[in-house]
């Protein structure tokens, strides 16, 4: 069976996460639905990052089997034309080895926070950033993210429910940027415990509040205790934008 | 009674244009409604442009006479209290002269369309740019674009049921940017005719696309005739995005 990497798309706000649920509607369910339209015996598939309830994607990657042997353009055209009208689409399609994972393959994973700061409620972003109602410093977001990247113990940052065997990982990244009203925060890491980039989110916004000083960042990390978080952001702002693989199977196009 | 300007942003996908309608939701019966629960005898209220449905604003101006003498950010924030959840907000205030009005003292109309050159259906951006299948050839559309810049009848590019007196206009600007897979296109002029955009963005979709030369938006404005006109471009990526004045009321924030 040939193996397909997909480079999927999402609007959060209309499914239940990315993992098949029985009872709510996931991007997994709807992507699963649609290639069966094609192949009614087609194995499930796999994603790189399990996003939570409302979180977006841009660049989630996930494989299937097929079988087939689709050139990628067509198989992702097909798909696309039976996931309408859901807000989910394939933006692109590459043939894989079949030992290829898109979630075992995967090296690095790549997020993407926008937060929008006004008092007006959000009209066209109304679900795609986090509203608050401050101006936020960017520089001293920056500052208190700094302490963030590297090898740490993340136990702080990490959900109650977060299932990783170990809260010890390496973050590679954390830029802030501001850019009119617009603050976006950018993460980059090999993988990444459950609610880690919202819980920084949570906490840079304190610092950019003005709440927090950089430094209390670095003490939240050291107190290895989830207690020392800050508000855990919400879902809407934040973007799966990119996987990392040791070649990338999208550049060939 | 005390006159304030409103700067308003909404979604045009909520509403049937701008225009207060009987059957159907209006941007204006929105914002009308809301002031109503603040003051009920307020009278109606004047805007800069008149919108059409779907079409989009984030720097619509209008104005409004109010019983009460009331703080400008406070009424933006009482406004926007009782709209909503509708996709509409008022996103800056300012008091005016009782002489001031959005409509007739503007002196420039800014508009911003968005299209997004690509295969896949749009996700996030659903409703907010116009999908085109092809890929654009940016500086071929602003070789085209030159063309509309200056004093023109632009009969080509009036819809119909265009009311204006003359479709002699002056265009001062209209611009076209690239930047990944999204084309903006900016246009500027004192006042439009209707449908004038959307007339202007059809036509360049062609030139971008290469099914027209650039020198045939010029042979299509010389034609003064409504079926020389590309095919008019969806609502879905056009904002108004600014209205100008003589003196901006918003500036002194």
């Amino acid at each position: 069976m040939p193996r397909y990497a997909l480079k999927i798309e999402y609007h959060g706000g209309a499914f239940s996460g990315w993992q098949r649920q029985k009872e709510h509607p996931s991007v997994q369910q709807a992507v699963e639905e649609a290639i069966r339209r094609l192949e009614p015996d087609a194995p499930g598939i796999g994603a790189a990052g399990r996003t939570d309830t409302g979180v977006h994607a841009t660049g989630q990657v996930a494989h299937c089997d097929m079988a087939r042997d689709w050139d990628p353009f067509r198989l992702s055209e097909a798909i696309n034309y039976h996931l309408k009208p859901a807000l989910v689409a394939v933006v692109d399609a590459a043939r894989v080895s079949d030992d290829w994972h898109a979630r075992f393959s995967a090296v690095e994973r790549r997020y993407l926070y926008r937060m929008i700061c006004r008092r007006a409620p959000l009209t066209h972003d109304r679900g795609l950033a986090w509203k608050v109602p401050n101006a936020m410093d960017a520089a001293a977001m920056q500052a208190g993210a700094n302490y963030l990247v590297g090898l740490h113990d993340f136990t702080t940052f990490r959900a109650s429910e977060c299932q990783a065997k170990s809260p010890v990982k390496t973050v590679d990244e954390v830029t802030v940027t501001a850019d009119g009203d617009e603050v976006r925060i950018r993460v980059r890491a090999r993988s990444f415990l459950h609610n880690q980039v919202r819980s920084f989110v949570g906490t840079l916004e304190r610092v950019g509040a003005g709440s927090w000083a950089p430094e209390d960042v670095k003490a939240a990390l050291e107190a290895v205790d989830r207690a020392a978080c800050g508000p855990v952001a919400p879902p809407d702002g934040l973007y799966l934008t990119g996987v990392g693989y040791p070649e990338d199977p999208f550049s060939a196009d």
